[in-house]
């Protein structure tokens, strides 16, 4: 497979390491570690970050979530156009700290084809990834909730879910990018992944809990080229 | 009474016309015309805006919406912790268009109050204005949906659901800020509800999506001081 | 195709002419005009009413839904064991009038398993279809949710997201039943639905509504033979 | 005090111990204890069982939660009217297990009202217990969720959140009926619970998953005739 396609997501939850001007530095290094290794690595920051986030770095910026609703009298939701006009590239969709109605998830992944946001809808099971697949977002992300945030990596403690979803993907859909997480947190971690048959990994406490970030983004980078 | 407590808060909602660049070009226009007249008005920006907005005005910037979650792993939420960061001085709790389950209205006016957030509580009927006074709000604004967006004002159409609320409020809660919002679109809107008691207006479509905001909110400024 | 595998159901819904006494009298007007023809009918009446239902007819009963958790410490849920310990034979999920989080489809189809009652998932949209169909419920009803209740049937006003919905569903799973629903209310909407491929229908306020119900399901039945 | 107005309400919850034909065995049990001693109790047992419990029963009957939606083209939701219908007497509301929003506790107390049953309305705090109480219910029921099923009871180990709350309930509301629950287990933790100033109990797995609840059943009204 050919590596240059290989994508790392960086989700910043509400994390406080990684909130206002904590979201930039965090970007910052992220983006540094990324071009020095010369591996794409997207950053999703919190909806009040996106927009200090998107104008201080070049590489992708994600939203953590869009509403399933147009631009108008909704007060307190967050539409796709508000996360473009910010300067978003993606969004994550139905994550499972946020989990939509089967509906919304279609129409958040409508809306951000709409606006020009490439969307990444997360499942926690084969099952579920292989329903998602079938609604046709970008990338499609395989997170075990039982295992996120444990430092346990999916592709290891549970190589077959990751394999069993790959293979439910590729049923139904061709060429959506396949991406996985839950407890990734070393470069052996994200290789194993990848061996599975995935196009990137999901992260989250891994590196933003991480004393030095941009050692770990590095670490990962390294990964996903010996796995070239 | 004394007018120099008055507050007018302009709801941004998810306008296309107040969404990005045009969120801080709409904020600096209420803004001159709030200075210019000199009564207190403030502005609810969507998420993605309220660091660039409070970056450029000095008026109050108000969340639209807060989730009653503590920072941490939260994907897609949005904590009091951001928008503070982002430099808001308050939210909007429960709009009618962001309906909150009961205790998390109460959870979200306690996260508000931990970072240092006014709270806004917003209320549908009297009877439910009364019981979110009980919950010690800075304010509460009592809005009934069915005239929101229809330039029918609460404050003549319906100028007994702003009196009883008033009452039910004033009942359980001395001190809370009152406002009431609904179709008000001109400044006799904004006499009227401020002559039934209340202490300023909620408005979002009558400013908004007015072809001259800026001599909207200097009408409603000029309606205070006449009230006074 | 053998007809003897077609399936009608009805769904009672919330209406006042199906709750208590006369979810039962017209379940059992159901019943007589379903053995009369010889097709099968199913009734999906309300919670309170299933077991008297099931009690005095020996035709399916449906729930209407039920929640994705298990017995125990969930006060005001519907579990997959209270509806069949009242005697149904198989639940609705994620109606349009009830959608549910992704997850809680898969887990609600999960739950009806584990308990023997056969699973009817609907979905608004061929996509959609396609996606529940992933799940492996035992049956699948297309409801274009724009068209419920109109009088304006599904299978003549929009044949292609009918069509649509068998490919789609077919490309996934060879097995499932599909039903398709929304504006039935001739037996010859019924026959169109059943040319388009599908196995049956799912309908409501046609028969629910109908002076005499009893007409219109035997005009139903004899559709189905009709269409064989 | 008139002890003759004291109540103690059995929420049966979604136990297996509790459902079906169970729920009914259960709820004979309750009724001959509570006519023994000569103390109210009622039962809430769920949706599917509210018919069959209330033809063999002459306790008072509840419903675990109604929605806030009127009869009609409602799939899946539980109307006033058809437990009303089954022979229920009254509804518990805003359950920790089953929690609402803000104005959807206000509509249910509403259509309670509208068909006759009677509404017990429960808040997890002191302050929510006041703002519940607003909404004049029949009654209130103060049961933080931190210790329900815990066999640790509210009026033993938080002695003052029910003072707290009936202190807070008063100020704002002379008539309503005061409960309080979790964790009561014993007779001793019925009358501390009378003694704090409450008019009764809501109690789950104290009775339900009791080996004999109908011991305990005798045991709490004899503690209610004692705090007389």
């Amino acid at each position: 497979m050919n590596r240059s396609e290989s994508f790392l997501l960086v989700n910043f939850k509400t994390y406080l390491e990684a909130t206002g001007k904590r979201a930039v530095e965090l970007s910052k290094k992220i983006e540094t570690a990324s071009e020095n290794v010369g591996v794409r690595v997207g950053v999703a920051p919190q909806f009040c970050d996106i927009e200090r986030v998107a104008a201080s770095v070049d590489i992708p910026v994600f939203a953590q979530h869009i509403d399933p609703v147009a631009s108008g009298a909704n007060t307190g939701h967050v539409t796709a156009d508000s996360v473009k006009a910010a300067g978003a590239d993606g969004t994550l969709i139905n994550h499972s700290e946020m989990p939509l109605r089967l509906l919304d998830v279609d129409k958040s992944v409508e809306r951000a084809k709409q606006v020009g946001l490439k969307s990444v809808v997360c499942a926690g099971t084969a099952k579920l990834a292989g329903a998602v697949a079938v609604l046709e977002p970008d990338m499609v992300a395989i997170e075990p909730p039982e295992l996120i945030g444990t430092g346990r990596a999916v592709s290891k403690e549970n190589p077959e879910i990751v394999t069993d979803s790959v293979k439910r993907i590729r049923n139904v859909n061709r060429s959506v990018v396949i991406l996985c997480g839950a407890g990734i947190s070393t470069g052996d971690d994200v290789n194993a992944a990848l061996k599975l048959g995935t196009d990137g990994v999901l992260v989250a406490s891994g590196i933003v809990k991480a004393p030095r970030p941009e050692d770990v983004v590095m670490e990962f980078c390294k990964a996903v080229l010996k796995a070239g």
